[in-house]
């Protein structure tokens, strides 16, 4: 095992700053990218940072942290639709911490549900950016 | 806001007029841009037409039109099943309008239920190609 | 078959501009009648315009207009509710269209099921008045 | 008691004969009708033969029925939503014999709850204007 | 706003004490609007009473209650199935107060939804001909 | 098509008379027979009067209807579970009678569901013994 | 059967007056008490007031309650959850009215269903801390 | 019609032979490749073997099966997800056989619906790669 | 282990070649027999095949598998019904084949669940009698 | 009343001891007969013990149960399918106790509901073959 | 491990005797302990028997049977509703037996589900306290 | 606002370290509790650290929150049973996250669903002990 991990955004979050910032902050995907390379550097972690539109884009992104560290993913609305992103994570064994940046369970019906947490480690929502934070922090705790 | 308006046409709409004639009737995507162009060209809108099979590159196409005059979907089968559209669709705040070539309630139940129509300003379905006309005139009368 | 259309409108229409104007708009369901029948004119079409907030008697409205060129119901709280209704409509078989003046599929989930849907030609909502007017133009072109 | 049957029929059952024949037949609701005194007067009953688009007025039908031999009722479209028709025959206590001309359980799942069910003697369904026959058959047997 | 209430009825409570006496109690509707309008007098109140059996009569009803001091509805079998009333009642925004009869919510299922509560100012139900009066009482101290 | 009636009885039929006499009445099912077989003779009907408390062997009874002029069946329990029975029905393609003594509408909801009748002609249930002599006239009736 | 009343509060009523005023008006429990023990003066009934966060304590509440004159109950979020105060209360067999400060149908969805209303004489909702006057009403009306 | 078969595989399965063996087999899509080119071979069918992680490119696979002999398709995930591949799949019109590697039906629920078996010709599932030579057999009995 | 094959066919497919023949093709069961005598003999098994409408004779039928190489069921209307033939699978842990004639899954929904899928290797259906020669080719395959 | 107890095994209990002993044990059914025949000699009953993997038989043994002193009923699969045997068992009228050797509970969902206990008197699951001794014991004590 | 059987009891059932005698009996709680205790004592067993209304009062009464010889318990309305009761159980890993007084089956659907019963050994119900007896003989022959 | 952190802990949790390590880690109660007050001390808070197995004792723990700075709690099988806690919170308008040591969303379906997560601001679980100081941290950084 290496010591890499990778975080992945999903649909939209390439909007992020710039949208809906009473749901999701004023932060840019560019910001958190930043913050996470940061806190990443700090406890030792190379940082793989990717984001994509396409399911099946995000499938891949999956498959290539085989062998890392761990992942850090925020599918974003694939992760109430995506059967195929749960298989991947289960084909690469890999520790997954599913992170959203809004509390889901406080919206729609649609978004309680995640074909992501039955086989994540752990899932943290609701505090914004600093929920990528905290997952890299619970990373390496686990790690340890 | 600019006066362009954005057509898109999701899955499987690249081979209208060559399937399924008595749902989806005979003319083919290009003969409904055709007709799109010109009812745009009649109410003063410049005319962004684009179709994909790609859920992920209908996301993108939806982001690509904010700030426009308005935008015109027939997502087809995504309709039903992709929440990252809507979250697309609520992100841009452009006003949308849902089209149907067929009259989808009366087909499969699996078809009445619109990740959509909850963030579109109006739905219009089963004219056929004219669908599509509708919504443009629609859109018109809106903005005026 | 005759060059009339019905028009109907169902329970509290008659309401219209006096009450909820943010979800109905603020024209009366005589503005409406108006707007109805100039687009009726201009199209070619005899207009019959009438509302009720009795189911039975929507049905007999139905009936009567057996024979005509087509039939533009807002059954507003009986299309939800009113099997009678689409019994109505089957027995007469003239084009129907189904229109309603807010999104309905924004609204409450008991206002997205639709008995009126599955036997109708098609289906226009969200426009406010101008959903009617659209319902006109997708008539005649139709019939064409 | 005395010796009258309440005949009623619900909503669009007077197109009987003009509509969609491979469901409802040939007959006219005045051929059932006909068909019906017929049987009565056989068997010694005088005949109340009604018909209204109205469920109110339906219910005004059912209460009218107290006191007399029996009540069969074609509550057509209503069998399927009326509460109240139920409320009226629970109230009235004479024996009712729910009848449809076609097979209520073979078409859409939507007609294959009755509120009538529950609070009628019988049910004979499935043999077009003879269920009517039938049912004044079995109401004479169940007196004797 | 003037001094009357509107005190409405629904279907088969015309029957009052000659039905089901067990559920419904002995008085006849024309004992509860003379007790109705004793506590009217008392309180000030004007007193409209008023009963259809007719779910678009209802509505008018209340459509006619439109400015005045106060809407108590007993819609009996309509409250489970009517989204006509509560558009309405919605339309009219009058406070209103849902009575029963009988405790609904000890009886079958489907009287255990109720489209008017949510429209509703509050819910009084189980206490016979009380019901109305207490309802009366309810609005006299809200209109403090 | 030769002039055979088969009429069927399922499980715990063999029981009548004898049990539950509430529910079902005090005639034994060779009371029933014999009601049948005269009724039968009296409209020219051959009588085929069989009973069996096994799922397989009414099914086996249902094939051995194949050519006969109708088929009247009371399956009883398995009316509600045998889709075996169902695909009996379709295999012969005889005109069947589903009949029951009780009104099953107004016992538990499980009897609500019959897998019989939507391949049925149609349904009599409620009348007692009277069900197997009404399905007989309608059979004769349906022949004409 | 002695003259006493028992109007038991479920958790978090204690907090009344300091939270969501909106919702649950201004006025404190003691408030609500000082009313309900004026009205039980005089209406001639000894008053027990008490109020818990602790499901058990309330079962024993209501336990207490047995052999007096009447019971008001506010359950409060225990309504919704709990069957072990249906139980006790169908134990002691006194007349019990179910009170809620707020309209609950007009909340959550899981505000709809109680466990306390199929036991109890009459459910009053929506009218303030009135709702506990005119439960001590209606119970005064009961008992004579 | 030509001589080709389509044979398609979807998200993850570039994986197999690599992950979770006990439930996909040891066998590499490499090795199935070969396996259903020899088996192609020796029936006489030209092989067109494709994978894709991304739904609109299965989409798209589908398409370009069009006029071929048949289509093999194991759309992993998306077989309970895809209606766009429904879509593709009615409209192509080619016989096609779904496989599945694994039982799905022995998995988790999610599992057990599929979008592709209403529009395919058979299924086969539980047969590790053998699944695919026996859909290749199949459609050449078909197509004899 | 010893080397036959157990063939078993549920209820009505003693009718094959005889009902139906759009959904369930032109061969009689004895057609099927000599095709899977054949096909065992040619892969080297002895052939024990079986028909039955009765549940519990097919649980026989499977009780007295156990031992064999492998079991080739198809339950017919019991695969929908039975979880007694699922108990008797699971009890003999002989490897178990369903097989349907029809696409279950392109029929009505009560066909779509199996009582048989979860215990069983794998499933095969919608290829007409050839279903079964793949079964036994499969199960050929897995024995090897 | 006579003294004898008719104890009662359904489908794939022929089985016991040489299947699955981690769920139902590794004594045979012959044992546990042994046990049950014991066990009524020392408490003064007569024992009928019978096994049959048919539904339509087990109906017939529990018919041939009345007026015994009670029956003891381990209906295994047919348990949760045979609303049959809820039929036979309330014709009876013998006071019955349903058993089963696993806690059925702790299984599959499809084994928590029983058509047999509403209609029992107790039931007994989880205690191997010990639930049919104690079944004994507790009709003993019910009978005294 | 000792030899002490605890044996709870929950909300309500310290009403036992005095309350709904119709279906809980007429013995009291004490009736019940003196019963169990001379039970226990016959059979080798220390006995703990406690009662409490409280759910977390229960949790600890379980918890403190950590260890012990086995575990009695009636939670009463808890066991319909109690996860921490289920955890309790799990935590302490003593054999646990559910018990209840009235066949919980035949009352209303609510009281059908148990969150005991998928972590207990056995369940007994139905047979008033003596449903308790029967649990401690099965508890001393599962320890033999 | 103070500087006061309440941690709070729901049933169960007081075993913690002695049950199901495989679930919830080898830490005690104790040592968590240590490592909350060492990371709040690290931060600048005051701890308040607590547990109970009272539904209403935890109620008043949120309660007495009231002004603090935060609110940590892992409610264990209250999470999913308690509105009373959820309306709590709601009135403290603290805010609260909510933990869990294990990650229920990968265990059973009645886990999955949480009355507190609504009224949350944040959900951290799956990590074990290091949930508590997760959310400590997240509480820091969301106060700055």
């Amino acid at each position: 095992m290496n010591s890499t991990v990778h975080i992945l955004s999903g649909p939209n979050l390439n909007l992020l700053g710039t949208r809906e910032s009473d749901i999701y902050g004023t932060l840019s995907l560019a910001d958190i990218e930043t913050m996470c390379r940061d806190e990443c550097a700090r406890l030792g972690f190379e940082c793989v940072f990717q984001q994509t539109n396409h399911e099946g884009e995000l499938v891949r992104f999956v498959q290539a942290a085989a062998g890392s560290a761990g992942l850090i993913l925020n599918a974003a609305a694939y992760t109430h639709t995506s059967i195929a992103l749960q298989d991947a994570i289960r084909a690469v064994q890999v520790p997954t911490i599913e992170v959203h940046l809004s509390n889901v369970f406080a919206r729609e019906t649609f978004r309680h549900h995640s074909y992501i947490s039955p086989v994540a480690a752990g899932v943290i929502c609701g505090f914004g950016a600093n929920s990528y934070k905290l997952a890299i922090s619970a990373l390496a705790d686990r790690l340890q």
